[in-house]
């Protein structure tokens, strides 16, 4: 069927590990993700929390290895799949991994400064989108409803 | 019933529009997101189009405003909704619009650097994961499958 | 980049239009989602909603045709575009769409009956599982923290 | 900060568990995916598999009770979280769960019928979409490039 699809707003709790497999290069760590939940009197109380564990390959390996670190606040998107292994016990275990997508820290949660787009030649950032919007006008229009939705 | 939520990752292919809504501070701006798709040949061809408005309020407009610009890549993960509006001419228009709830740059196609966690004091992010993981070992144990996902 | 993926759980609000595209039959009908939020007083209120024009193709057409109409509760999963066209007045409009990937009623808002599942000859349901689950055991054993997340 | 939604769409793989949870009913089952993927030549090869513990709560016992069984295609939405608990010998583990908040067959691969929706009396479903759509004409156009998204 189809690969299962999933992003995760958390922080990273683990140091980030860099080591070839198959030839290529790969960065992995751990993300944790905790939720909370207004209950019946409208305030906040904690929820469950989820792990995961995120594999960067190919182009993300330059960009994850120069930024991110344990604690950072993360972004993570990519396709989901269960890894089943055996502990050095040789217990079968399971964890839930990612093959990461795109990534990148959490603006919300940070202070982040672009320093190069990557790569550079093929996509200069100031004038390239990767597609042309047509010609209809949105920018110039207010949405009467903005308001509504703050 | 619910919100319906979406991770888009794309291009800004606007400016950055920054302004004071019902009392509080609104950064929006448009993302593109176009598609490929690999066809019976194996070659890859372009797909689809997405055209988006985002909206960030609250903690997101200090990052957002520090980091981002036209023609930068990100990822951005919120709740979506129709706009309905009437255009300059009087014409019942619609478009997509998202509250975002995190954006980033995505670091497969930027090198990035983060200058401060934010806020400071309540999270110190070298020692500061949200939250406790259980001490069941995830690290020092080889997933036997993970070349298979290279 | 990569197909923008999106789930919608809605509500069918016109109906159903099937046609020939291509020599191929598509099926198309819009989805209307609404949302609602707690506020800062725990109670709900009534928040933004979206609208979706969805394709349906292929394998989807036979189930989608036998089961939906005008006012069921569904589910819907797709890769989201933007359609740019040109209504009957000449103005360029655009519309979100999606094409969808699997689609179901929504067992929380109705009662359903699985007559046959589709196809027969390959996928027989009683035995079968699309993979093999890893001998590990899972069902015997109670998560010890499955009430608090009740 | 956030719930993490995930959405499944693959094959019952346990009988479904009915029981009791703090003076609720909760329905629980296993959920496998397994993914392909298309390589440099343009054919299909297996990819990875995903297993989940779907649990169903509220509104959606009934439905899910009334049509579902081992072996049946299905889409699964909620917000998922890591359930740590310790099996029967005393050893630490975890499983991925699923706090379900719609559930539906997937009607790509199976024939069914609605034949009830459910509540009656506030949703009649032949006039009832739970928002009324702006007056804009959306069906009576054909979009220029339907065509293309085939």
């Amino acid at each position: 069927m189809f690969e299962t699809h999933l992003t995760v707003v958390g922080r990273i709790v683990t140091d980030l590990r860099r080591r070839i497999v198959n030839n290529q290069e790969l960065i992995s760590f751990r993300v944790a993700s905790n939720s909370r939940r207004r209950n019946g009197e409208g305030t906040w109380e904690p929820g469950n929390s989820l792990f995961i564990t995120v594999n960067c390959w190919g182009k993300l390996v330059t960009g994850v290895g120069a930024a991110l670190y344990k604690g950072a606040p993360v972004i993570v998107v990519g396709d989901i799949f269960t890894s089943e292994y055996e502990d050095k016990d040789g217990l079968r275990r399971s964890s839930l991994e990612m093959r990461a997508t795109a990534v990148g820290p959490d603006l919300s949660r940070a202070i982040v400064r672009i320093e190069q787009p990557q790569p550079k030649p093929a996509e200069p950032p100031a004038q390239g989108p990767d597609v042309e919007e047509p010609a209809e006008a949105h920018e110039d229009e207010e949405p009467a409803d903005l308001a509504l939705s703050a």
